[in-house]
């Protein structure tokens, strides 16, 4: 077996981790590099994310996320957010980050900004948000995988309220929304759902190949 | 430069595939291997992979996807869909799926089944199928990572016309709407592109540490 199969099937949604275990900070700095390189609909990155470590605001996440200990439990509790807005303001960074690592032709790059401008002026403020949520996704798909890759476990969750995270974590003031939670770490030899069968689609009823 | 980070700074969005090069069968069922073992919210996977390998589909493919050749060109394309709909049925076969494969007691896995019932019943159509599309995204997430970590070049879509891949590939009568579209294979040596500097916002602006 392939070692990316070893490792995705090593995976699971942990249900208890082990407090005593703490990831190392070189293991957080591929962690961070890792979603730092994640790809994102016209290369914007319209996400932000907080690790936090902080044990007094982790037990105030615990109801808000229906009391699921891992939020607390965790080595480290990574929130995704997303933009609230997407503005003429971020495009323009975007445009200033591609001019300068590139050393592209400014005007050019100015009209792939306007383009962008224009498709977001015609999106509402819901509908902006919806799409920059959508990129969060493929963060945390990078995320589970580049964890499972380093024998680090993972407890991806869209189960918690967004408005108390929001307070607990003053993110109105950033205008950002919390779209994904995923606290990291190592599973607690007693978390029984380790040695429970994954369960999985077969693969013929997942893919058409169309010949 | 750890392994994880030398990859996902290899990946860029390939303009150009060199249409003599093909995926190998044992790297196609690696890339379907973790496709199926992506994560999903409740563990549901409310998406449908087609990998089309016909040309004459692929041709029509291209001015549905706004001229964009790697459609056509890259060794394989993918096509990651949602269900139009999340039914009771979707939740029953899943509960069969949990029984069968982790011998668990059917009364508390039908509770569970329950439970997804009454949530999905508060949702209308369209936010089930908002739902179910985040859902492929990280099915992307972790498509993206697989690949480059067997070299394998990838060019991830939303700028497609969903309306025309539905006709075209006939998606309507199987209830599946396309979300992301991603042609995979080999970079042409002539592509440009890959000689660029990858842009990506600086940690400091992506990441907040919270001690």
């Amino acid at each position: 077996m392939h070692k990316i199969i070893e490792d995705l099937n090593w995976r699971y949604a942990t249900k208890q981790f082990d407090v005593s275990k703490k990831i190392s900070s070189s293991d957080i700095e591929i962690i961070k590099e890792s979603l730092r390189l994640t790809a994102s609909s016209y290369g914007l990155q319209p996400n932000h994310f907080l690790i936090v470590e902080n044990v007094s605001l982790r037990e105030q996440l615990v109801p808000a996320s229906y009391g699921q200990k891992q939020v607390l439990d965790a080595s480290h509790l990574i929130v995704i957010c997303a933009y609230n807005d997407l503005t003429d303001k971020h495009v323009d960074e975007y445009v200033e980050n591609i001019i300068s690592t590139r050393e592209s032709n400014p005007d050019q790059v100015k009209n792939y900004g306007n383009f962008m401008k224009k498709t977001f002026s015609e999106m509402s403020s819901e509908d902006k948000l919806i799409w920059a949520s959508k990129q969060a996704y493929i963060a945390l798909g990078q995320l589970l995988h580049t964890c499972a890759t380093l024998r680090i476990d993972s407890t991806p969750m869209e189960g918690f309220i967004p408005e108390r995270y929001s307070e607990i974590l003053s993110l109105k003031d950033k205008h950002l929304t919390p779209i994904l939670v995923c606290p990291i770490g190592y599973r607690h030899k007693e978390d029984s759902t380790q040695h429970l069968a994954k369960v999985r689609k077969d693969q013929i009823d997942l893919f058409d190949t169309i010949k």
